[in-house]
């Protein structure tokens, strides 16, 4: 198994840091295909702990209800991963830590998984700011650790999107 | 900033994987200053999702009290890195999780946060089975990336050991 190429994810991180410290922006994480890379790579830079509040890894349908809040009728209507469980991912996470932001992702990396439906690659990252819940529906083609990566790169462009977007 | 060297940790994860599944062993996590990269590690390993339920990456110390029910009072007296909060954070986890077994890991990873009575490289980790919590000390001497990798390495390594004193 190859070593994960974090470098590129915690350049990202970097960003994300120098947005959300220059704004007072706090952050929160709900990860559940990308098992907390996310997380990891935030928090490989120094000073992390100032903005960065934490996480929950949901791996668990049940830790995505009991921790999470995702209404358990929202994963059997829809599936874990759905746009909808992703949005209730992200505003349960930013609510449990009081977070200014969160970003959830809710994927299925394979090799494992797939569907007739929803095939190896599909994901949603979802991003709360305020009242907002907002989500984004990906196809990534690559393998398991490929498709991790994928996620956890655009949950953080995402995030830094939307930090530098509030007004510094 | 160098990639971090998952590899000897995936594999230790593939070894816990084993150890579990054989024994039907569930595992959650509490991760403080290893900020997600035990349940990365773990979820980099296909087939995981059969008995990592998840974890809390509970980096501020709001989110180790509210996520992880740690008493505030603990936190006060013996300060986030401490023997007290570590054993707290490993059943606090366990019990949300509803998990067989629960790592908690809190440290001083650096290169700030050192103080006079703690020094960067600190490290507690703690083990929740049943109704008994274990603790475990450590001093790291390298820098933030290495005392994250030993961290977590030293986690997973203490899963294993108790997974592996389960009979079969």
């Amino acid at each position: 198994m190859p070593a994960i190429g974090t470098d590129a994810l915690v350049q990202a991180a970097v960003r994300l840091q120098a947005a959300c410290l220059e704004r007072g922006l706090t952050v929160a994480l709900g990860e559940s295909c990308t098992g907390g890379l996310v997380a990891h790579a935030i928090t490989q830079v120094a000073g992390s702990s100032r903005y960065f509040l934490g996480g929950v890894v949901s791996y668990a349908d049940s830790a995505k209800m009991t921790l999470l809040r995702v209404p358990e009728e929202l994963i059997d209507r829809h599936g874990a991963v759905s746009a909808e469980v992703a949005g209730a991912m992200a505003s349960g996470v930013r609510r449990r830590f009081g977070a200014d932001l969160a970003a959830s992702i809710t994927g299925i990396a394979g090799p494992d998984g797939g569907t007739a439906d929803k095939s190896v690659g599909l994901t949603f990252i979802g991003l709360a700011h305020d009242r907002q819940v907002s989500t984004r529906r990906f196809e990534w083609g690559g393998d398991r650790s490929a498709n991790i990566e994928a996620s956890a790169a655009a949950a953080i462009e995402w995030l830094i999107e939307s930090a530098e977007a509030v007004q510094a």
